[in-house]
């Protein structure tokens, strides 16, 4: 039995709200239980200099957690003066993500930089980021067209990513910080609308796994997905 | 007029969410207008070595803004590696007022961290963190008191703040974004609930003020002051 | 009585060298009792990026003191690696005090730089330093206008400041190290030649002052800024 | 046809040679094709802080790349001042690895370091470095039988790496530089010694991938580490 | 012809200043000429961690200029966030040269800084900060003594130190700016009062220099530094 | 005796290993008995900015030591977030050695790095990289001109570097660390081809030295650096 009662192939209740600030070209709060993170995306009409004068424009996410998100206490990294290893591998994760279904030309020579930044955490906030800032890129991108900039949406499918793991034995869907903290096997699986897995990324936190395993997970992973683009799609109402 | 069709003693909407998020022992979200800033506070039942053995505890503060909290996206703090001077100055601000009205020594020797983040920013967010912190503050107190740790709580009395200046020649209370970023003199107001002056900081951003002018300003933010502690007292239901 | 015997109302000795090192466009060593602060102004034909093409100048400061100007040894701040809070705050203020007065078209596309470092400290260092950047500020200006670079000396007025604050009951006039480090309340008043406030800082270190006590703090400061400006018109001759 | 004229399921030539510097307790360089990785284990008798007193080791890894083992000049990251997101992600999943086959109650309260320092890199540098530490750890846990200090050795079982990914739609083991920087699907991953999986990350570089392909892949891969495993016995001489 | 006028193996003016600051247990303000530099010495009854009981004491030094010491102003290098490698080259020489002279054991578990920190530059800044720091420290030491903290000074002997270098074909003695900037040989070295050689460093900047060459140059330094040291003991009184 | 059997005047074996990697422009061994350090040139063909448009190139070098090439772990330099003073102070003698037999001009406006990067340390690890890096600056040098991109090799003379010292009263060339960490006096010397003195550093580490020690250091230094720019003749086949 999982300590939140849900079936192991249960998605946490999600709460999609879009335009919870008012500033960013999108501004989404996504609810995957308790972990609530706020993802926005900002559009800037310039690049880094490494990517000028080549026809494209690029996507970018950076990712933080506030100091109080966590069950005690963690040090705020900009007081600390630099960002843990964790948090710039999520960060790659998710814009690596994003990049997958954008077509980059279409999109011109602007960047679009994602915030996600975890108000309260609870498990999954790497997977909750990506789900979430795919629908304030989406909403950026419907501003860019409603103003001229650019033709039409660059966003050429839907991502989304989930947790599944191994926990007391049984494999798991989506999985919160208990489950999270305690389990053998954790995978993050990002997927596109269309099924085409953009990253898989599967740790055996205590005993190996197997390949029998493993194929279970990603199945698992995969239902999960199509239900969080199924809510992506309802929430931007197409 | 000012741009938000205020008078020039009015507040702008107040709301105040206790429990905001799960994890803290305090944790309120203040809203003063579009101003948004979760303020949380963190019991750690130990102390920084230069403060052990004293048979005191101590109230700190961290402030931190979204990236895109602001009209355009800031550089996050944590990406650059360094808070900046400004940042520095507003959290000493927030942890000295809060100390000003806890009795250290009633509080025992632990230490209580009040994080000010920034969910959207629209003038006024250091007055909106101290004001807000001290609920939290009250609260994580509240906490220790039925928790048996400590007798009653050590906070003495309350304490808000206020920003006050001089737009276009009048004297206005609670500037937002486009006041007091064209405002002449700009000054913050932090008081305690029995009308003792915490701090005073004016600056004069463009022609020095007179002393007639600056006593006019700390008349309408002790006003401003005594309005936000009686909404203080509503959240805490006393 | 205070430590120091003087008066409520009186300031320190104050003794104003100029022109106390070579290289720099401007150098004055003020000393306010044993306080000695080294104030140098460089003046740079360029500009920060931010502040190109604005048809305008910039006047900027930083400060710093020797490890051993204080009692006890601090650490010396290029070896930890950065600059403390404390420090940038004073810098900021100091920047500010002197472009309150300062004609920044009038001054051209250049920037001068002020750099206030502690020889010896005794309390009140960052007031020294904006009385005596002031002066080396002046001495640069001069400098321009005799070598035909800018037709007229852009400082429009004198700017020179003060701590006050209540020492055991009484309210008492540029606290030294003694008084500083055991008052309640620690003013620091900044205020132009012919009497305007640039800049208000009033901390409550232990009770809240009350607006009484306020009032008077800066009838003090206003009488001693009084005379530290008539030591700034001696200085430069005029 | 593979740049390098390989087989699709062929392995770069691989050579190892023990002892390969003489101060460190294990000390290996792994060369796979022109990729060669120095690692050595450093065995100390003392752990850090966290990991003190809780009755066992620990084994971590960091990371390194020489600023000309790549076909242009990389910044040295110790003159830059920090580590980059890709070294640390590198270094957390070597570490990882070697934990996942590590008795640390076994290995007692002492901690070994694995530094994996690229000399020539030329694709698979990852990889290389974990298949490589395995073997340095190896000969550290021996050393620490041989003299006393611990029954037996603590390593549970081997642990190796490969890549594997579609070039130009096919799919190939053991991805040199020219395949590396050119390929659509990029995937690592890390086996035990009796097959099971120790972390697998596959990224979709362009296209995403599909199930099949990760399947085809994860065959490729188990079956490049069931060779690197009999190269790693044979060095051992086991 | 020097630029200065003066004979090649003419010193500049010197002049010691004792007690130039009141709070360190040594501060003395050596001038070279133009060159002015303060050396503070500040003892501490405490070792940093590496050095607690073994039994004797510790010497080191650290180097500062002021920003505007110089012709141009220099980058404030607590501002940059880190110290120069000419400055930790320059620290860690005066400390090896006064801890030649020290009898580290007869000192006790204390440390004592040397800060050098110079308020005007003009060549030969790290010989002035050695010579003058010799008699901060002899005033520290002599503290100790007199407080009863330790039986009998624990300097040995004098140490002082001058440039010398090849300035136009000529040998010249203590260059000043205009020939350190523009001379083919620079050669700094330390010496103590009974002769022996502490350090000695030579470099080229220009053209190689000979055996021959690199003698004369140490005979013009040793008389150079038998003067500094009659003004060291001239200084001290003894 | 020394503890490696060799007569005073005797060198360590050396190996000289050209071509040791691949990808860079000139890849040098360089074997000291059990000191190794690989030394790569690499051409940028481009310049820092304080140096365009002089109509010279530059030779900048950098050092770095793996964590375990020492008998116990070093932290890594790169995790620790920067170079030690030592580091730096290696890093500008290896550059200005280079230099100093460099005809910049005639390099053109173009840079060359030497990374030398210690594989194994047992004492003269900085003589070892000048040594080696001229050898990997001369190959790249010859690499320009192969290409046409410079008419004649820029390097006018060899350059190459011993350590000298006096160990248990006896003055011996060519200190291993054993001597090293255990001598009196310790003296680097950097000669050219044509017997001219580029650098020279010595230091007393115990007791001073006088000058007829130091005559005689240098005199067997002298010896010892004919006999390795013998080898450097030889390696480059000259």
């Amino acid at each position: 039995m999982r300590p939140s009662q849900r079936q192991q192939n249960e998605l946490r209740p999600i709460r999609i709200t879009r335009n919870f600030t008012c500033h960013a070209e999108g501004s989404v709060l996504i609810e995957m239980g308790n972990t609530r993170v706020l993802c926005t995306a900002s559009v800037e009409e310039s690049l880094p200099p490494f990517l000028r004068g080549k026809g494209q424009g690029w996507v970018t996410a950076e990712y933080g957690m506030l100091p109080r998100s966590t069950h005690t206490r963690s040090a705020r990294e900009a007081a600390k003066g630099k960002q843990t290893g964790r948090t710039q591998e999520i960060q790659r994760l998710i814009g690596r993500s994003l990049r997958a279904v954008t077509d980059l030309v279409a999109l011109g020579e602007r960047q679009i930089t994602l915030d996600c930044d975890v108000i309260q955490a609870d498990g999954g906030t790497r997977c909750a980021s990506i789900t979430g800032a795919w629908i304030a890129l989406h909403d950026a991108c419907e501003g860019l067209v409603k103003d001229g900039k650019i033709a039409t949406n660059p966003l050429r499918d839907h991502v989304a990513a989930i947790s599944v793991g191994i926990f007391e034995g049984a494999q798991v869907l989506d999985l919160d910080y208990p489950e999270d903290s305690d389990c053998d096997t954790d995978m993050n699986v990002v997927m596109t609308g269309s099924g085409g897995l953009v990253e898989i990324q599967g740790t055996a936190e205590g005993e190996p796994f197997s390949r029998a395993q493993m194929d279970a997970l990603v199945d698992l992973a995969e239902a999960g997905i199509r239900e969080l683009i199924r809510r992506q799609k309802e929430a931007i109402g197409s």
